[in-house]
């Protein structure tokens, strides 16, 4: 896998381009979810009203979508960006938040990626496993264990949608259909804080802002994340303090520490 | 009080049990009401579609409701949720943030604690005084001195109600109207950071999904809240970092530490 | 500039007579905003629903308004909040934050600025040249290098509008049309962390409670903010480290040490 995967460059494109990463996003995380786009180089916007998307994508290089607390309105005004991120040809990356736990998320989902082209779908297990499909039960928006075959799922989504799924975990799957990887990056104390799924699907939209394949994108952006948790975790008191020097890991990363610590694995 | 309270056993059962607590809450304090429901250990989850809310109080084991930035429409999505929870049998804790403050606030506490039960009414002196029909004045969402006997007013507001009352400050009053509990935790550092208040209800929200006698819940959770906030204080250049060492001392918190530090009294 | 500019005094007046200073801002940094207020001794108090901002607004002594997520109908809120404002006599302070990134926020920003008065404009650079009519471009959210003559911008622009202008940056300007101040206080930190510019107003808005001359609240005002972040800067990880400390560093100001670092010109 390291071969033609150079994560640092990617990495060091974001500080370079400083891509505008447009977010649509829930309001528990939004703050995190800016911040770790800044953390790492990019300029985050959040906009939301349905008047001003068209222009906010307009100057973005990558849209994020994310329905973790989702309204009917704010849906819409989410396939109004969609579609224009779509003429614009930038990515749309859509987390998939909380699906399987109710069924308005669910059809949301579902309508979104069926009204716009969504380059990359990331959730955790039972929720990529609910959307595509599977007879899951999502417990709220924390991951749930799942006996299912994920890298087949997640496969066979990408192959039905054409486009990248991600499914987020101990080990992260990435896969296009044909080519799928797995990131075995992170620290368990990433599951203490709440978030650190959405902002992980918002440092997947500030590498496909900077970079085209949107497997290796994904694939980069999980390592990297999971590389700056596993150096903040050494020696701190609890997730608090590991929160505040994960985003300082994340601003730190250099070319040693990543090709050191990268665990990456192509299936 | 110590005889039959054993505040770590209910800590610990919210690890294991790891309940979600579904909130319609702020959006000032949602992230950290949402994260220190976390630290303990329980699975929050935010969500205010009215579209949505009996699906996710469907699979949670408590409600809390917070109307610190209530909206019209949040409020009917609220009495919504509150009657579902009420007909799963699950508890309501209402924080009545701002109460006294507008007449707005007012009513909408009103109506909400009308057409369905709330099992735990919690605010600061003000705002409980005010919602008891006192003729006291809100300073906005902090505390303001209050000549009054709070106990009274807790105790003969849950004795109508039905319900335990929770009034916060220096020292926590918990009343269901037979038993009174003083819990004198805390550290005044706790009011140099926003969004404490709410978080408490939020803790609280954590131990009643776990524990059925909501006075016993309500004490224990503000018992492990003020032990937490004295382990933090200690040292602290300030409140920001006095509130990231709270987060991890509520993580970090043992049957040890609780029983040497708790102070709680039976009136 | 010293003479008749005494920062500690306003910076203790706020301690002392605990300022409500209500908000209606965005929900990426509003909590940031709210602690940030909090942290220097005023109470913040966060309110958007169109039923309660004249209530709220009668028992505040300064409105922030922050369009960086504005819509439609919050927007509405915000000129409701203004005119009760101005009826009370108490500052407005205005962040018209993304002006020139979509022509809804050039729209809202002119309109709330024209059906009201507002006694201090607050932007980054590309922000208040693109509102003074400057033919500019704003990327998102973040400061845009403009090759235009800032100082004559924010003078002429609050000689139009009879109020303080102030465009925040390396170098801040403050101007009320006659008088021009350059706060020279500040560390590049403050640009990786998200919000920064939101808190700054929030902590203007907290100087203009307590203290009646707009420009001299609002140089006061940043001088400490800026303070803090060079306090902060010293020995840090990264920006997250630095926002804590951050502040701490507000909350523990004192006048040896805005006496010490303080920069300001008066032009």
């Amino acid at each position: 896998m390291k071969d033609g995967l150079d994560v640092y460059d990617i990495y060091s494109r974001i500080r370079k381009e400083k891509p505008v990463v447009h977010h649509i996003t829930n309001w528990v995380t939004i703050y995190d979810c800016a911040n770790v786009v800044k953390a790492i180089g990019g300029s985050p916007i959040m906009a939301h009203a349905v008047e001003e998307v068209e222009d906010i994508v307009s100057i973005a290089s990558c849209l994020v979508l994310n329905i973790g607390t989702l309204t009917v309105d704010v849906v819409e005004t989410m396939k109004i960006a969609a579609k224009m991120a779509n003429l614009r040809k930038i990515p749309v990356v859509l987390d998939i938040c909380g699906v399987g736990a109710s069924r308005l998320r669910n059809r949301k989902a579902y309508e979104i990626s069926e009204i716009s082209y969504i380059d990359i779908i990331k959730g955790n297990a039972s929720e990529v496993a609910s959307f595509a499909g599977e007879n899951v039960f999502t417990k709220g928006v924390d991951s749930t264990e799942v006996n299912l075959d994920l890298v087949e799922i997640a496969s066979s989504l990408a192959k039905r949608k054409h486009n990248t799924v991600v499914i987020t975990g101990k080990n992260d799957i990435v896969s296009d259909g044909n080519n799928t990887f797995i990131v075995k990056n992170g620290h368990q104390l990433l599951t203490h804080v709440v978030g650190t799924g959405c902002m992980a699907t918002s440092v997947i939209g500030a590498f496909a802002a900077v970079e085209k394949n949107r497997s290796i994108a994904s694939v980069a952006a999980l390592a990297c994340f999971g590389i700056a948790s596993e150096i903040a975790a050494e020696e701190v008191s609890g997730p608090a303090e590991f929160k505040t020097r994960f985003f300082d890991a994340l601003y730190n990363l250099d070319r040693n520490l990543i090709n050191q610590k990268i665990k990456v694995e192509t299936l």
